[in-house]
């Protein structure tokens, strides 16, 4: 398998993470997004969605989408705790929050960085007001994330999960994209603590 | 187990599809969302991102997100075939079919009707601008769906799954809420008639 990735970015960055924490080593394949070495046909053809990161199996096909790289090697790397969970219960909370933290904190997290700073206006049409307007929603979601911080160790519940993952990408969105800083959150302050000690995030990526 | 929802609302749909295909009955709670009656502090007390659908399981805990509640479903009630597939590449697969529809399709359909339409103005800031955009972005999402069904009888493959029911509500939201016609993409009417034919599409819901 090879991932084919722009480091920088926070998509990439939750592969990377999810990687580390699973301890699963695999062929890396840089991609210029920035310069738009995605927008190519021959990224196209590989890629679903025109984005990394993006996953080469063994058998020549290609997966997109971070989401589904990681639950597709959490699946085929059995041998560490799965990070979507163990139970149809626990699946189903882990999701819950992964998806509240990305539709309520990652996207529009996302959507302000771009609209912002018109990062991508070489290929996007960007809407400074819906930047600012999504910036406000970011800081809207922190004081949700503390309150279920303030009740649960980690994201969706007793264990470290994929839920974690996109929160810690989040975090540190909102502080180095975004210039939205997170003193005033005790709990998550706490748990990013906690985040940060883990080897995963001692090693590179 | 029950489930409260608002009926028009698309993720409500979502579910709603989703118990039809797989033959489940469940107690259904309508909450009135546009009303605001998910802004109680009650409602926030049982569903997590403060909205429906939200499931209401027999040990008294809740399930929010659609994604969530259809797959702790797929998984409780196995007696009919998964909608989020059986193996480790076809589950991977699905997840990628159903976010790339999610995320490129349906988000920014409800970004557009919201921020064009106003109709939760009393409880967001709209950016008329960002809506144009966003139905801008629908439009150019058809073609990549339309050449994906050009290739693949479903959204995901072979077998019909969650990416379709995404879809299929997609394409209605485009020409019920944004006035945008499918006429011109054979395959996806292709596509929607066959989706149609099923027995779940012909029940209520």
């Amino acid at each position: 398998m090879k991932l084919y990735e722009f480091a920088p970015a926070p998509n990439a960055r939750r592969v990377s993470l999810f990687l580390a924490e699973k301890g699963i080593e695999i062929e890396r394949v840089p991609v210029d997004v920035r310069g738009g070495a995605n927008l190519t046909d021959a990224f196209r053809a590989m890629s679903a969605n025109g984005k990394i990161p993006l996953l080469e199996l063994d058998d020549g096909s290609y997966l997109c989408e971070s989401v589904a790289i990681c639950r597709y090697l959490d699946e085929t790397f059995p041998s560490t705790p799965s990070l979507f969970g163990d139970t149809p219960l626990a699946r189903a909370r882990i999701e819950m929050w992964h998806r509240i933290v990305e539709l309520d904190g990652l996207l529009p997290a996302f959507q302000a960085f771009r609209n912002i700073s018109g990062v991508y206006q070489d290929r996007e049409h960007c809407v400074p007001e819906w930047g600012e307007e999504s910036r406000r929603r970011v800081r809207q979601f922190l004081p949700r994330l503390e309150h279920r911080l303030s009740r649960s160790p980690y994201v969706a519940g007793e264990q470290y999960s994929v839920a974690d993952i996109a929160a810690y990408v989040l975090a540190d969105f909102c502080v180095q994209r975004l210039s939205i800083t997170l003193d005033e959150y005790p709990y998550l302050q706490a748990w990013l603590a906690r985040i940060e000690a883990r080897p995963a995030l001692r090693r590179p990526g």
